[in-house]
């Protein structure tokens, strides 16, 4: 089978930096994870922000440490370095071969929806944001993998896309009705459509920094397995 | 503008671990990293060298460390924990937005190449792998930005390729044209097609682990400026 990611992310109109963070790590027993951050506020101190959390989270992964402990750790860094005045929210979803499942780990007031041929679950259990609260854990789900499974997240900015003009959010049933009529093949179009109808929403100037990741999983395909990334980093 | 990188990687045929590892690391003043390590051996032990080389320095280049800090770290961090006993090859390409140019880090028994419209140059100068010489230095070279540049590195199984069957290494000339012919819109697709050249030669059955990196410079894409990040992992 195949693990395919996909992540889109664009800062707040007008802003240099990007409050939120993406990224993927590999796993060192096999697997892959992507993590999503969104630092308090916007602009360069909540670029900051996110970028330690990322890059401390992806240092954990690739050391080998399991996700419970990686959002845990990565909470206590925050929390010890900001002296807990600096949320940040925190989604991880990786893919691990060990298990064979997608292990979710959620401290975001987004939520994590997951698609399968069969199925449909989203998860949106209230959870605070890693770096101020002494008392964290993170939301964990774990679920087998299935060919043709989607697991997609996003950030805020999507979530609240169209607000300042409209008044309410960006409709839920339009962000599944996306994931829908897309297969586990189309990660990466997938990430783009949902990020497409947010800037919509918000008349293609984004009210604040977005991003969307889009986990798969495939069945094989023909030929060499061939491992393969790309990223498109504009400047 | 924009920065754009593709990575295809494959392991020797038969083999369930890949002793390549390739990863990308977001630089926290601007910019993105591609690195490339080839572990010695193949199976698991190459394996977990080159994930431990690679996680160092993506590590290092998240915490903010200069690439020519990162080669000798990551190089002294190996030399240590196997006794100086293993050796790796590392190739780091950096597109950095504080210097506006692309900075090369090799350790390796491979070339990299960069083409623009204006230029050609072959970097290939002799330089040991990390890990098992007291004394080691990356070769270090250094490019400005120019629209349309493309960078282009690989490991030994893409150089090699065929040598089992013809008795010759894969000719430098193809692979020179497979870029030439390309632009840098199409970072994913050259280093595909670097790769399938090589499959080619050794009959769709990898005689060795193979990577191929690419990164281009193109100029701005309309609209919002968005990153985008895309995996394919099979297993």
């Amino acid at each position: 089978m195949e693990i395919k990611i996909g992540m889109a992310k664009t800062a707040k109109y007008a802003n240099e930096y990007c409050g939120d963070t993406c990224d993927l790590a590999e796993r060192p027993h096999g697997g892959i994870s992507a993590i999503i951050a969104d630092g308090q506020g916007n602009g360069l101190a909540a670029h900051h922000t996110s970028s330690w959390v990322v890059t401390k989270a992806t240092q954990l992964i690739g050391d080998g440490a399991r996700d419970g402990a990686v959002a845990r750790a990565v909470h206590d860094y925050l929390y010890a370095m900001k002296d807990r005045k600096v949320s940040c929210t925190l989604t991880v979803i990786s893919a691990d071969l060990e298990s064979e499942t997608v292990v979710i780990s959620r401290n975001s007031n987004c939520p994590t929806i997951v698609v399968t041929p069969e199925y449909e679950s989203v998860y949106d259990d209230e959870v605070a944001p890693i770096g101020v609260h002494r008392h964290m854990k993170p939301r964990m789900y774990e679920v087998p993998f299935t060919p043709g499974m989607l697991v997609v997240s996003y950030t805020d900015g999507i979530a609240h896309a169209g607000r300042k003009h409209t008044g309410h959010d960006a409709d839920f049933e339009k962000i599944m009705e996306i994931i829908r009529k897309d297969t586990a093949e189309d990660v990466d179009y997938i990430a783009r459509s949902i990020m497409e109808y947010a800037l919509f929403l918000d008349k293609e100037k984004a009210s604040d920094d977005m991003t969307v990741v889009v986990l798969g999983i495939t069945e094989d395909s023909p030929g060499a397995k061939i491992e393969e990334l790309k990223a498109v980093y504009p400047f």
